[in-house]
């Protein structure tokens, strides 16, 4: 059985997690041979050989003895080109950076079917949890319908601090990153970028079809207020922030990232914490749920293990959905039922609703629920950008082929 | 892209359902070329062009067209004979009859190496729950520490009559029967054996090992009674037929079907009505929750149609895990903690218990809570299916790495 030499990118939370995780496994028949870092200097938890830290890519590209790349670096230029230069050297890619990946997908489809080369990275989108590589290969056929999830633990960490103990939205977001369950940049979790990354990725295997991030409306928790708390624990739902992607009808599927009102009787509303939960609707097998860490160091690190054991054995994406007869296509001209909480903006004056349902004045904020359609959300996605404003997906159901 | 032709053996429930998830699929390129059934002129709810149906096995097996067997039938003798002599052909078959499988495994194996020949049956496991190809490829690496979960739908939406509805047993099992969940043979889901064959075939993709069905201690649901629904209800736990196999230490494992008192913390505690869960622990990654449909007509054939596309791409099991260093092995010298409920049967005359933490009389039953060795409980099962008594295991952790 051949021996897998790892050239590691990147040796933070996942990096110094992806080490332990390739000396634990007695079967991986792997070994990490070198170590690439930004900052030679860095103090670090794991004590590992000196001779194998590197501060030059280099030493790792041009490595004729290293025979697979895993890449886990914070910079998704850099990301990007590193596993380009390593797919171009035919050296095969095990990747965690989602905002690479999701920015990058079509090219990267393209080198690897170009050099004839693996790159995988399951463990980019909910961490433990293995989407990709059910999608790509159990959920192989075209009775998918919808993919739906909670993806982003840092943000579900902190609306569960605020519904579950009521604490205020500030004192959550320290406690989630002093936990380390936050990104470096927050906004990246809070804004719905990351959830937005991962459902891109998702997408591609989903349904075989990239649409590129700013054609998406994300929309985070950043904004969210008492009243929008206060309204929610009335009619008995959380607010989470959940990105989705569904098909509407034969022809055509949508997909965003928005706060939404779950209802106690959907699997998400049970994900709490810095977990991530997923689930998958289609014709015929009805829902699936997957549930577990999204994030983490070792969680994260044990997907990227089983990747590189998947290249054990030869394994890579054949993207086959790419392929299928009577593809959907993506669409942003559907109409959604949202929540808007507004103080200083006037909402109708901005936002061109298709109908009213429910209008709420008051000294301290007010709210109006109504139908509007995506592609105005996109239209107008600047204006929404605004410090009084909040806005929640209330949903219903487009296709609703088994249940 | 290659098409393929099936011959399907049996036409009861999941067989119809293998017809309507093939017809309604435009990528699967599949056809089913011919369906042999026991009884031509048995009425059947789907219409199918009679040029089709045979109640001859040889129309199929001897057929040079037909590229997949899809075997879906109730008669594991007879679906022995068909799946050996279609891998002996060279003909790969997608199977889903877990009695069969579990009682056959190891000569299944060889016949795929000695053929180079596949056999998939990702729908003999909790129906549309993707546990097999995710323990196979996913899960494929030695963190792995436990599998553990509900398998059985008809013996689940039992307890969950009695405990959520406080349905009496007899009409709750008569119910589960109307609606089709229970097997033809009701024996077979509620006293665990249907648990049981999909626990061996899981854990031979867990851990790479076969253990025989009759070296398993099995005990079902039938004997269950008020007094015990009483006080697992003090307890504020539910009855529940759990599943497992676990790591007890680096170099064995145990495995065993048996009621089990479930904490409401517990992912599996929140699985009712016919649904399936499982929970996938490992070092690293800790718990992974899958949840769906373990059983039905389409739920069943969804999970077929994952199989025969994979053939599509020429997928086939490798059985890796047979092959890893310092794999544990299986043992029965483990001490478990459990509940006895009895009356007549004078239990500490039939059972030697290690230690006895609580003793409880009454004029109506009595019961006792105690140590004792797994191999006790073997040698001892045909005096344990008295009808006075019951048994619940009352979990403990063996090997708790992460957590």
């Amino acid at each position: 059985m051949s021996n897998i030499k790892i050239g590691l990118f990147g040796f933070g939370v996942v990096g110094q997690g992806v080490y332990e995780v390739i000396r634990k496994s007695k079967n991986a028949h792997a070994e990490i041979a070198k170590i690439c870092v930004h900052d030679l200097s860095k103090p670090r938890s794991v004590e590992v050989d000196p001779s194998l830290m590197t501060d030059k890519a280099e030493d790792i590209l041009n490595d004729p003895e290293i025979n697979l790349i895993v890449e886990v670096i914070n910079n998704a230029d850099d990301a990007f080109s590193i596993v380009k230069t390593a797919l171009e050297k035919g050296v095969p890619v095990v990747s965690g950076s989602k905002a690479m990946l999701a920015n990058h997908l079509p090219e990267l489809i393209e080198l690897q079917k170009k050099h004839n080369v693996a790159l995988l990275y399951d463990a980019s989108s909910c961490g433990s949890i293995p989407v990709i590589r059910n999608l790509e290969e159990y959920y192989d056929n075209d009775l998918l319908l919808e993919v739906k999830g909670i993806l982003n633990g840092s943000s579900n960490y902190i609306l569960s601090r605020v519904f579950d103990h009521k604490e205020p939205y500030e004192s959550a977001l320290r406690k989630a990153q002093e936990l380390g369950f936050a990104e470096t940049d927050p906004s990246f979790d809070i804004e719905g970028y990351d959830s937005l990354f991962k459902l891109v990725i998702i997408t591609m295997h989903a349904l075989g079809t990239y649409v590129a991030p700013e054609e998406i409306f994300t929309y985070g928790i950043s904004t969210i207020h008492d009243s929008d708390i206060q309204y929610a624990r009335e009619k008995g739902v959380k607010i989470k922030l959940v990105a989705q992607v569904v098909k509407v009808n034969d022809e055509h599927f949508t997909m965003f990232v928005m706060p939404e009102f779950v209802y106690p009787s959907r699997y998400i509303y049970s994900v709490d914490d810095e977990y991530n939960g997923v689930v998958i609707r289609g014709e015929c097998y009805d829902r699936q749920f997957m549930f577990g860490k999204g994030a983490g160091s070792l969680p994260t690190a044990s997907s990227i293990l089983s990747d590189v054991m998947a290249r054990l054995h030869g394994y890579r994406y054949e993207y086959k959905k790419q392929n299928y007869l009577q593809k959907p296509d993506y669409t942003t001209d559907i109409t959604l039922k949202i929540y808007v909480r507004y103080s200083e903006t006037n909402i109708q004056h901005v936002l061109d609703f298709e109908s009213i349902h429910e209008q709420y004045i008051s000294a301290e904020s007010n709210y109006v629920i109504g139908e509007i359609k995506l592609s105005e959300l996109i239209a107008k996605r600047e204006k929404l950008r605004a410090k009084d404003l909040f806005i929640a997906n209330i949903p219903i159901f487009f296709l609703d082929r088994d249940n």
